[in-house]
C-alpha cells in the first residue's frame, strides 16, 4: 500500500510530524508531497521545506518527500497511491477537508482519503502559529524540531517578512 | 411573492443552479443579483457572469438576473423582494450566513432570509473549486454546465490568473 | 402557497411564536403540525398543545394547528403542503435539521424544506428550558407567553414529573 | 494489515456498507465488530444484526462478524488489528469521535482510529433514519438493502416498539 | 470574589480538577455546587461525591463544595457569587453552553459566566468516559485520581448498574 | 486582578464594548490592548483606535487602553496581567479562541484565557459588519457609537479604501 500525505510543510511541525509516523507505520510507502500551487505566496522556498521535511523524517525509512502539481488526487494516482492522508485537528479543518475529500470522490474516486486525528498536546498547533512566534523572538521548542527552529529565527533575522 | 437570490456566481455552479430551480418553484418572481463590491477580485466581469445565469436558466421563466449595489438587504427593497434565498453546505457557511441573516434582520426587518440545503451531491462544490479544477485542466462536467465549463477553459488558456 | 411548521411544541415558547408570526407572513397558509410519536413521553397532552398554539396565535388568520402522524415530509404531502418551515438556532439544530432535511428530499421531493432563524433573543429558548425554568420557581415571563406560564405552573403545582 | 470497524449497527444501512466497502479495498482483513454493551436497548439481537451484515457483504470475501465485548481500543488489541475504521458523517459525530479517538490513544497507543467520509448521499442516513421510516410505512429502498427492509418491515408488523 | 462552579461531577475526573485548579487561582473563593436535579439517575450518591471532590481538592484551601438546588443562576446569587465558572472541551459543549449561559444572563444578569479552556490532554474526558473505562475493567489512572478510580472500581463489583 | 482584552478594534463596536464593561466590573483593573501586528491593514491607525476606545469607555474608571507588540500572552506578563478576557461570539470563533488559548498555555502558563459571552443582539456583530454598513451609507446605530459612526462616515467620505 501506498500513501501520500499532502501539505503546504511551510514549515514542518510537530504536529505534522506525529501524523506523519503514524501514517507510516500504517502503510508500506509514505510519500509526503509539497504542493506546488502556493511557492509564490510561501516563507519557504520548496527546496527549502524539502530539506527541513527529510532532516526531521529521517529516521523513518519508508517515508519520502516530493513536490506536487496539478490536483493532489490526480497527483496520488501518478504516484501509485491508493491512499490520502490528511490530518485533522478542529471542525473547521474538518469541514474544510470533508468538502476536499468529497470533490476527490468525483476526480478520483479510486484514491480513498483517509483522516488521522492530531494529538491533544498538537491541536492547536500550524505552520503560521510557529511563524508567529517565531517572528516575535518566542520560544520554538514545543512547536518545531530545533532544526526548523533555526531555519525559521534565520529567516526572521534576515529581515524577511514572514506571513 | 418577490425573492432575491445575492451571490457571486464567479462563476455558476450546478449547485447554485440546484437552489434557483428550487427557489423558483416557490415563488412567483426570483431575481438573481450579482452583487457588486467583489468586480475587481473576480475571475469573470460582471457581464461574463450575467450571461453565464441567463444561459444556464433559460429554461426557467420567472428568473431574471441583475447586478446589485449597496447592502444586499436594502438592494432586496428597492426590488420590492420580501424574501431573501440562501444556500447552505456545510456549518462554516451556516455560522457566516446566520451572522448575515441576523444584521440584515436590522438593516431591514421587512426582508426575510430564508435558508435552502444545498443536494447532498453538491455539498462540497464552490466557484473556487470549479476554478481550481478548471486550472489543473481537470473534468468539470460533474461541476458546472458545459457552456460554463468551456469559458472558464478559455480564461484558463489566456493565461489569466484565476483564484 | 400552503406551508407546515412541525414541532412537539410541548410547550409553545415565544421563539416558535416569532418564527411562527415570520413564516405565516410569507405564505398563503400556515399549519402548525404538532408530531404524533411524542404523546406518551411529553408533558403536556396533545390537546393541551393544541389549545396553548391557538391561543398564543389566534391573532394570526391563516394560523391553523393540527396534530400529525407518519413520516412528517409525507404529511405535507397529505395536507397539499410544498414548504415545510423549520427554525433553527445553533450548530446543533443546524446539523440534525440538514440530516432531516436531506432524508426528507428522498421522501418527498416536491415538499421543500425552508429555514428561518430564529432571533437572537430566541436563539438559547427551548421548550424545556422554560420547563427547567418553571420547575424551579424561576420567572418565566422572557420565555413563554403569560398564558402559557400559567399552564406550565399548574403543572408542576400539581407535582406532575416534567422533564 | 487486519482493521476492525465497529458500531451497533441495528440495522445495518447502505451508509455502513459504503465505508465496508471502501474500507475493505484497503486493508488485508476487516473485521465488523458488532460492540456489547446495547443488545437490551437495541431493535435486534445481535444474532440477527450479525446475519443482516453477513447477507448484505456476503460479495466481499475479507470481511467477517464478530459480537465484541469490553472497550473497543482492547477489543481491536485481541483481534490483532493495528486500525480501528470509524465512519464520518457530520460534524457532530466528528467531535464525539475526536473524544472517542484520544480516549483510545490513550487506553491503546498502538491501535490507530483512521477516519473515512461517508459517500454524501449516505450524509444524512443512520440506522434510526431507516427504522423511523419503517414503522411509518415509508419506503426503505434508497436506505437500505432489500433483505433488511424486509427485516425491518417484520419487526414492524410484529408490533415491536422499534427505537 | 466569590465563584461558583457547578457541575454533576459523578464522578470527579482529572479534567475537572484542572478547571478547578486554575479557577481557584484566579478567585478568593471558589465553591464548587453539585447541582440537585441528578440525584436519581446518576452513579453515586451526593454525599460520595462531595467526599470524592472534598477528597482531590484537600490542597486547595479556597474551595469547597455544597449541594445546590433550583436554578443554578439563582444559586449563584444565594451564595453570594459573581462569577459562574464553566469548562469548555468540545464545540458541542459550547453550543449547549452558550445557550445555558445567555439563559442565565436573564434569569440572573449579574452573575457573570466565565468560561475557562480544558487542557488539551484532558478535552475528550468526561466522567462517563470514566465509568465506561471502569465497567469494562480498564486502566483508569490516566482519567481520574487514585481514590475515585477505587470508588469507581468498588461500585463496579458490587454489580451496580453504572451508566 | 489585572486583566488584559485584546484585540483589533478597528474600530471599536457595541459588541466591544459590551465585553468591556462586564469584564471591568468583574476585576480590578482592565486593559485594552490594541495588537501591534495590523496597522498597516487597518481602516483606522492606532491612534484613533485608542481614541475611540476611550472616547467609548470613558464612563468606567478601571480601563485603559495602550497598544501592544508581541506575542499577547507575553505582553500580558510585562502589564502583569494574570487574565487575558476573550469575548466568543460563534462556534467558528471559538474554535480559533481555543486554538490560541492552548498555544498561549504553552507560550505563558500563568496567564490564564477566560472567555465572556457576547449578548445574543451583538452574536452577529462584528468591526468588518459595521465597515460594510458604512461604506454603503446604512444606518450605524445599532452597531456602534454615535462618536465612532462619525469617524466612521469621515473615512468614507474622504474616500479611503475601507475593508
Amino acid at each position: 500500500m501506498i500513501a501520500i500525505y499532502p501539505g503546504s510543510f511551510d514549515p514542518i511541525t510537530y504536529g505534522h510530524i506525529d501524523i506523519i509516523e503514524r501514517a507510516a507505520s500504517l502503510v508500506d510507502k509514505l510519500i509526503i508531497v509539497i504542493m506546488a500551487n502556493d511557492e509564490k505566496s510561501g516563507t519557504f522556498t520548496f527546496a527549502e521545506r524539502k530539506q527541513m521535511i527529510e532532516h526531521t523524517t529521517s529516521h523513518l525509512s519508508n517515508v519520502s518527500v516530493v513536490v506536487g502539481e496539478g490536483l493532489t488526487a490526480e497527483f496520488a494516482q501518478k504516484m501509485g497511491a491508493r491512499v490520502m492522508i490528511r490530518g485533522i485537528r478542529a471542525v473547521s479543518d474538518y469541514e474544510y477537508e470533508m468538502q476536499l475529500a468529497t470533490a476527490n470522490m468525483t476526480i478520483a474516486p479510486d484514491v480513498e482519503t483517509v483522516f488521522i486525528l492530531a494529538k491533544p498536546q498538537y491541536s492547536f498547533l500550524s505552520s503560521s502559529t510557529a511563524k508567529t512566534i517565531a517572528r516575535n523572538n518566542g520560544k520554538l521548542d514545543s512547536f518545531v524540531d530545533d532544526y526548523v527552529a533555526e531555519k525559521l529565527m534565520e529567516k526572521y533575522r534576515k529581515g524577511v517578512e514572514i506571513y
